[in-house]
């Protein structure tokens, strides 16, 4: 029997087996650069078939195998752990667009594709591919799949997993499934499909896709409101819902303390209110007709919040510049709170209607347990899906309240398991989450989840230690 | 041991459990009337609870289940082999609307829930649940489920699949995996949800589900357009959703052959247009702001179809009853095939980019196997799915073409084969085509079927011999 690499050179090429540290160091960091993994080498397969055969020599020698695409991952589920004997397959290599039908409304692509550039080659057919999230210009299709992506256009386009028709998927045992079907509607058998989606690359590796794609909108339009607390704001997002429909394309949550963090870190940003208001809501419409249609759905549902005493103020964009303008305090939340120092992050989804009450019932418990502790909360509220941030009490350092790690998980995501929501809404378990997950499921499901594991992958080299 | 039954009875109450021929006769024979099985008895639980431990009893004996709701199923799916060794489980008695929250969009049900019922207390909380097919006065929501239906709103809202957020499901151990979330986004471990959505109760019994609800629109409005050729639906499709967005909400072709049918059956029915055309679309359009809206949406997405040339002429409708009378005729297209004799009926899907292409290669292959034959094509184009039906040559009997039903099937399996598509669109396998998809799905696809089915159900008691 040759020797493991020699094989993987075989198949690869020579350049496409990594085994120099120094070479390896970018694929096994995660990028918060809280882990540093080990591998036995990087493998770069440039074609599906050298994927299936990489898989058939790691089965051959009982080698764990750890998928990664563009390693944007917030939850450790690329990046191997530290026994230095799993491999790192990359799929970055297969990152061709292999066919858009424009009339089909889809596209077929390699993993490995960069997702803004899956936005652009849409864009260039006149159609849109809706996913959208802050990693979009490094992360690929591939691992957004795998890890059943969320991001800004869940409200009126769905997770990934919603966005995508069919798959290629190379098996644990090394076979090549071809799923890339471009098709509404086939109820022929198992979802298979969605059993891989959403599976963090434990299952199999997903190697292609067939997605969605959408007409273009001919206009989108933003604002943001000023309200007085999370219930008003679920108010207006009923109305808004009643009033604009599928126009309805982004509803994001953002308390004072998120915009004032932003102020803070990023004084140069607009600030779009004289006075401070204690929650705000950006809002996007689009519509399939024009901006004057869009601008008037929006001028005249906010114009119902307002009588309806549902929103303090509000400020419509009046320019693409001045939407880019709001969507940017949204996005800075993130980049104000990682200069402001650490906090402790949860990525938490409810049932829409209970988000209110699960903020007023959570922040008192987690002030009982640590006095002063501030919530950086926001996030796509249309979706149920809150970033439920907390960063330390006044004068205490960032790294000693980070100690707390556990006990404010604790804390929060009881509170999330008592409102019936969900400690994972979009950035998957990998291994940071393992042991939450394992606490939390019914035992009925996690048996389910371990018998379909050890049916589909028995020799249990597809990303061990990841999900359970 | 107890004797088998009356083990049942001590579950489920002497009245439950039914043994006489008589009284079983309407749960065994498939709608159509074209097959009727034996049962051991059936079984109708009123609680999930005694639908578990009903099947602990069946697994105890070893005895498969056919789980059963509305009884509509077009694929023999929910009816019991020949045997007189299997029981039917009714889950028509769980049929309680368990709560509606309208903030979140969702309702909860039994799975024994009548669709017309669910339709119908969506709409009393002034939200919308979109699935409508021809069966929804009497078919149920777990049936529905458990072969992800189709129906008419599937371009708009998606099939059954995409209209639920969580289920409860009786495992074939008898366990109960409570899944009920009303989450928009919950990335925590394996999507069992999609898979037992469409298992077609092979895998677990439905016995609850989390529907998604939207906002009722405020006006549809229906059209209906005569044009050339299928090629030009294609376009026309592509322009109305340019034009309209998420507001198309039904888009459905006719041939001639189709509406010929309809008026020789029921000529009472309208006839919208002086002349014949080769081919008609069936379009509707939904509005979230208004009637004035759809209308002016409607009438200028048509206006340019004239001016390109896409579609000879069109009928607007103008009140509710015309809109009624327009889909009538698109309803009655079944009900006249029925009335004029038995065909062979195939429920496909294409890539809705192929489907002329379909059309002009598979009518002259059945020509020249079955010369003189007549295809009656119809469907839901947007969704790229065809009942694509095969009546007898003139001058031949249907009894006597219908011999011909397996050599039929494969010219235009093959033929969808070939194009990509699925031999089923909306219907499911059930037992009818079970050999058909051992014939046309890949072994790697297979394999993974049958893994999964054995790692879930070990004894083989969940409605044995269907799918797989």
């Amino acid at each position: 029997m040759m020797d493991f690499l020699a094989q993987c050179r075989a198949i690869a090429g020579d350049a496409y087996v990594v085994d120099a540290p120094a070479d390896m160091a970018a694929f096994l960091t995660e990028q918060r650069g809280r882990f540093t993994g080990k591998a036995l080498a990087v493998l770069r397969p440039g074609t599906v078939e050298q994927v299936a055969a990489l898989v058939r020599v790691c089965a051959e020698h009982r080698i764990g195998i750890v998928p990664q695409g563009g390693n944007t991952g917030l939850v450790l589920g690329s990046i191997p752990d530290a026994s230095g004997r799993q491999v790192l397959l990359s799929l970055a290599r297969l990152n061709r667009i292999r066919k858009v039908d424009a009339v089909n409304r889809t596209m077929t692509v390699d993993a490995g594709c960069i997702l803004e550039h899956i936005q652009q080659a849409a864009a260039a057919e006149g159609c849109l591919f809706p996913l959208s999230l802050a990693a979009e210009g490094s992360c690929t299709i591939g691992g957004n799949l795998a890890t059943n992506a969320g991001g800004t256009a869940v409200l009126r386009y769905g997770n990934t997993r919603e966005l995508c028709l069919g798959l290629e998927v190379v098996t644990p045992q090394g076979e090549i499934w071809s799923g890339l079907r471009g098709l509404r509607k086939d109820n022929t058998g198992y979802d298979l499909r969605d059993l891989f989606i959403g599976a963090e690359g434990t299952l199999g590796i997903i190697t292609g896709a067939v997605l969605k794609l959408y007409p273009q909108p001919k206009a989108s339009i933003t604002a943001l409101a000023a309200l007085p607390s999370p219930a008003d704001a679920l108010r207006l997002l009923v109305l808004m819902q009643d009033h604009c429909g599928a126009s309805l394309t982004g509803f994001e949550l953002m308390s004072r303390y998120c915009l004032d963090l932003v102020a803070q870190q990023f004084p140069a940003l607009p600030r779009p209110f004289a006075e401070a208001h204690p929650q705000y809501v950006l809002l996007e419409l689009s519509s399939s007709e024009s901006e004057q249609h869009a601008v008037g759905l929006l001028e005249h549902a906010i114009g119902a919040a307002l009588d309806g005493g549902v929103i303090h103020d509000a400020v419509v964009a009046s320019s693409v510049a001045q939407s880019a303008g709001l969507w940017q305090l949204r996005e800075h939340i993130p980049l104000a709170q990682a200069k402001a120092g650490k906090n402790i992050k949860h990525d938490i989804s409810l049932p829409v209607s209970l988000i209110a009450d699960f903020i007023a019932a959570t922040g008192p418990l987690l002030d009982a347990a640590f006095p002063g502790c501030q919530l950086v909360c926001f996030g796509h509220l249309g979706d149920g899906n809150l970033h439920y941030n907390v960063a330390p009490p006044p004068g205490i350092s960032n790294d000693d309240f980070l100690a707390n790690q556990d006990k404010v998980n604790r804390v929060v995501y009881d509170s999330v398991m008592a409102f019936g929501g969900s400690i994972s809404a979009e950035h998957g378990i990998g291994a940071l989450k393992r042991e939450e997950l394992a606490h939390y499921k019914s035992a009925v499901e996690l048996n389910m989840m371990r018998a379909i594991k050890a049916a589909l992958d028995p020799l249990g080299i597809m990303n061990p230690g990841k999900v359970l």
